[in-house]
């Protein structure tokens, strides 16, 4: 898999990717990531990316010259089978959508910044919006990161152990059981009986209670879907 | 404000802090942010921070001894209003959790990596749990960044423009009207005439009608609340 990321300041997301599980999935040859700086297809000797907003308002817009621009150099090259925008006004990623994207083989995920983008270039070349949550951020960069790490992580042979993604939350529409490790007691708290039994199926029965119960106390929306 | 982020890899996020916004906040003094490595909490000559789980599974979860002595030092320092858990089975991030969470003076973050933390944790020092969405990261550090990232931009004065936060998607509960900028007409492509006409009464109102028929569009489900 190859992911292209736009972004005015490739610098903020440079950490993710050079530590624990990005940073392996890379070295493993699993996946590329590659950073373009919209500063370098700037316009004018000032570089200049973005302008006011028409019709007033506060906030900066990024243009659509230098967004076109790089993304036209980059689909000369390969064929891309989805150009992402990150933005807070579009549905939300959710673990389905990280299991569908997790097999495409080229993107690219613009990052906005500042007000967003010219809704043009969302009309022009924009396949899929994709909010990671009902939030604001200061620009899309970090959305970028947590869409690539929720995405990578599922390609076979990142994680070492292909279980662990599998009983993660959300894989089967409900939350994580508890987990607990040692000590048995600390601090005079217990660790659950049960899970000291040694008897499995008991075991996974009482996860799956808890489960069950932990959704339906903190998301009860998720049971309704 | 003062933020405390322990974390098994503080160096997987350090770039976010030390670019763009949020090292602008922590160079006015406007927030102070601090990591606390948890390998120094270690137990024995290995610095052991985690073991697998009780009643079998994949993962392993991180032991409550080194997570104790890190937030009792912190405590023995300075009270907390907040000692946060970032874990997808968690109630999910908003704009107004994160309005509330701008206005506090002290809060710790901890953030949960491989199969997450014993359950005994979050039992006894976990005041406030959050979840940034429904899918699932490698870590909580991705989520410590996105929390601080929406929660620190909140804090006045951080903003060069603080019109700029008041007009932004979810702040009045719906999402943001499209925005363009120059040049008026790109690839055939034209700005809205509206927002070229000058009356300033009839563009606001463009926008309220475009910003509702996006989140009817987009996100009913925020209209239903």
């Amino acid at each position: 898999m190859r992911i292209d990321i736009i972004t005015v300041s490739p610098e903020l997301i440079k950490s993710p990717f050079e530590h624990s599980m990005l940073k392996r999935a890379i070295d493993k040859g699993l996946v590329e990531v590659h950073f373009h700086n919209l500063r370098d297809y700037g316009i004018g000797s000032y570089k200049k990316l973005d302008d006011t907003q028409f019709g007033g308002g506060a906030g900066m817009v990024l243009m659509i010259e230098p967004i076109d621009k790089c993304i036209s150099k980059l689909q000369s090259e390969r064929n891309y089978d989805d150009i992402i925008y990150m933005t807070p006004d579009a549905k939300t990623l959710n673990q389905s959508v990280a299991n569908t994207l997790s097999l495409k083989e080229n993107i690219i995920i613009l990052t906005g910044h500042y007000k967003g983008v010219d809704q043009r270039v969302r009309d022009k070349f924009i396949t899929r919006e994709i909010s990671i949550g009902d939030y604001v951020l200061t620009g899309g960069e970090l959305a970028a990161v947590v869409l690539c790490d929720a995405v990578i992580r599922l390609i076979p042979g990142v994680l070492g152990d292909e279980q662990s993604a599998l009983t993660d939350s959300f894989q089967d529409d409900l939350l994580s059981p508890p987990v607990y490790t040692r000590p048995a007691e600390y601090d005079g708290m217990k660790v659950p009986d049960i899970l000291l039994s040694g008897n499995f199926p008991k075991i996974d029965k009482w996860r799956e209670e808890k489960a069950y119960q932990h959704t339906k106390n903190i998301r009860p929306d998720l049971l309704d879907e």
